[in-house]
C-alpha cells in the first residue's frame, strides 16, 4: 500500500504524521514551529519532522511517494511561499520543494491548510461520495478551500478558495485587509467576539441580557464558545450575534453556491464545535441568496474530521 | 482532424457549424428556434439542423466525433434540461441527448450557453495559454462559464456559473430571480437601461443632461448602447450610470477572484461593444472588492470572438 508522509504548519506547532492510501496515521508527531525565529528555522523544523517520522517507521524514504504540507497563506507552483500567512514572520519567499527534494529525494506538494483540509473531507469525511464541494473553515479567521471535478482546485498561484474576503456587507466592518464587510469579520471566532462586545455594549442600559452584562464588564474574556453557550440560553443579544453571523455567512455561501454549485459545503473549524444550531440558521439564511434550483441540489453539512484533518489531507495532497 | 458539430441554441434561432479540430468553422447555418411551439418543436428543430449540416458537408455522421450545444438554462449530466431558460418555454424537461443518439449515432454534450462561450474564448480566444477562467457575458441578463484547470467547469448539474445572481447590493434593485440586488440588475443591457431610466428620473428638473432629458421623454427608446454614446461625451448621468455598473460588477469580479483565484476574467456579450472604458473602469472597482496578491495575477480583458463563440464552444465540448 502506498504511504506519503503529512505536515500541517500552524503557528505554534508543526504536526506530522505517516499516512497510508486507506487514510490511516501512525506516528503522528508535533513540534514547536518556533514561528518568531523566521522562515528557515520554520523550514529546519519542517525537515527534522519529516527525519523523525521516518526514523519512528523503520523505513527508508524511498517507501514513501512523497511529502503533503498545509501551511496558512499561499505555495506557488514551484514551493514557494507567497504570502498570506502574517502569523508566520518570514515564512514568505521561503522555498519548500527544493530543500525537502535534496534531503530526503522525495517530492513535495504544498497547499493552503484550508484547501489541504478540503482534500481531506473529500476523501475521509462529509465529502465523500460526491466530486465538487466547498470547505469553509470558521476558526480564528475564515479559510476555504475548493474540490472541483474530485480534484483539488489550487487556481495557477495556490490562492483560490480565498472565502474568508468575499465582501458580504458593503460599508461593513473594517477588514485587516484594507478593506470592508468581509465575511470573515462575522463568521469567525474573532468576528464573533467582535460582533458580542459591540451589540452588548450598544445594548446596555436599555435591552441588557445576561450575556451582554459580562460582555461589558470583562471583554476580554468573551470567547465564541460563551457567546454560543448563552445562544443555548435563548440570550437575546448572543442570539442576535449568531444570526447576524448566521446571515453574513449564508451570503457568502450563498455566492459560492451560485458559482460553483457544489455537491456540498461542508462547514468546519472550531466555531463549529457549537454544533447543529449553526448549520440550520446558515442553511435558512443561504437560500435567501442563491439561486433555488442549484441550493436545493447543495447540501450544507458540517465537517467529519476532526483536528487531524490537516495531516490527512497534507499526506493526501501526496498520494494524489 | 478530428471534426464536430456545435449547436448555439437561442430564444428566436437556432446556429449550427461544423467546425474541425484547428477551429475553423464551415457551413455555418440558422434555423428559426421557433420556441413559442415548445420543446419537443425545438428538439425538431435542433435534429432538422443537424441533418442540414451534415448534408451539406458531404460527410457521414460517422465522420463526426459528437455534437455539442449550448443553451440558455442547464443541462443534467443525462442531458435533460433542467430549466433556468425562461424565454425557451417547455424546453425544461425536454432530453436532448438519446435522439441525437437514436438518429446520428454520435454522442451529445449540452452545456450553458456562456459556458459554451468560456470554452471557445480558453481554446481559441482571449483564454487561450492559460488553465483558470472566468467569462462574464453582459447580453440581455448576465452569464457566466467557469474553466478550472484547463477544463470547463458545469458542477454536478450543470448549472455551475450563475454569475449573474451573485448579490452585491442588499436590499437593491429586485431581480426576477425573486431575491434582491443581484449583479445581473446592474451589468448587463437590461439593468443599465432600467438605471438610465431610473437616474434620468430623479435628476429631472436639476441636474438634467442632454441624455436624461431623452431618457425621460422617451423611455422606450433606451438602449445600452445609447448609454455608452452618451459616457462617449462624458453625460454625467450617462456616466453615473456606467460607475455604478461597473462598480456592481467589480463587485462580483471581485469575489469570482477571491474565490477562483482566474488568471483571467474575460468580459463579452453585447454590452461590451462600448469598448475599453468598461474595462478600465471595471479594473479600478474589482481592485477594490479582492485580495490584492490574488487581483495582481488576475488579468481583465475584453472577449475576442464575436458572435461565432457560441457555436465554437458548443463544438469543442464534443472535441474536449
Amino acid at each position: 500500500m502506498k504511504r506519503a508522509i503529512g505536515i500541517d504548519l500552524g503557528g505554534t506547532a508543526i504536526k506530522g504524521t505517516i499516512m497510508s492510501e486507506d487514510g490511516v496515521c501512525s506516528h503522528t508527531t508535533r513540534v514547536p514551529t518556533e514561528a518568531t525565529q523566521g522562515g528557515q528555522r520554520v523550514l529546519e523544523n519542517i525537515l527534522s519532522l519529516i527525519d523523525q517520522l521516518i526514523k519512528k517507521s523503520g523505513l527508508a524514504p524511498s517507501d514513501f511517494v512523497g511529502i503533503g504540507f498545509g501551511t496558512p497563506g499561499f505555495v506557488d507552483e514551484d514551493g514557494t511561499i507567497l504570502g498570506g500567512a502574517e502569523n508566520l514572520p518570514g515564512w514568505k519567499g521561503t522555498q519548500v520543494y527544493a530543500p525537502i527534494k535534496e534531503r530526503f529525494g522525495f517530492k513535495a506538494l504544498g497547499a493552503n491548510d484550508v484547501t489541504a483540509v478540503a482534500l481531506a473531507e473529500l476523501k475521509y469525511g462529509a465529502g465523500r461520495g460526491v466530486n465538487n464541494i466547498v470547505c469553509m473553515a470558521l476558526g480564528t479567521g475564515l479559510g476555504g478551500g475548493i474540490v472541483t471535478s474530485g480534484k483539488l482546485y489550487k487556481g495557477t498561484h495556490g490562492m483560490a478558495g480565498e472565502v474568508g474576503h468575499i465582501m458580504v456587507e458593503p460599508d461593513g466592518y473594517p477588514c485587516t485587509c484594507g478593506r470592508k464587510g468581509c465575511v470573515e469579520r462575522y463568521a469567525s471566532a474573532t468576528g464573533i467576539v467582535h460582533m458580542a462586545i459591540e451589540f452588548s455594549k450598544a445594548a446596555a442600559g436599555s435591552e441588557i441580557t445576561p450575556f451582554a452584562e459580562i460582555a461589558c464588564k470583562n471583554p476580554d474574556e468573551i470567547t465564541s464558545k460563551m457567546v454560543y453557550e448563552y445562544v443555548a440560553k435563548s440570550d437575546a443579544i448572543a442570539l442576535k450575534v449568531h444570526n447576524k453571523m448566521c446571515n453574513m455567512l449564508g451570503r457568502a455561501a450563498g455566492t459560492l453556491i451560485d458559482i460553483l454549485s457544489p455537491d456540498r459545503i461542508i462547514l468546519g473549524g472550531g466555531v463549529m464545535m457549537a454544533g447543529g444550531i449553526i448549520i440550520d440558521t446558515v442553511k435558512q439564511y443561504t437560500k435567501q441568496y442563491c439561486w433555488p434550483a442549484i441550493f436545493e441540489r447543495c447540501e450544507i453539512v458540517p465537517a467529519k474530521l476532526s483536528e487531524d484533518a490537516g495531516v490527512i489531507g497534507a499526506a493526501s495532497l501526496a498520494l494524489e
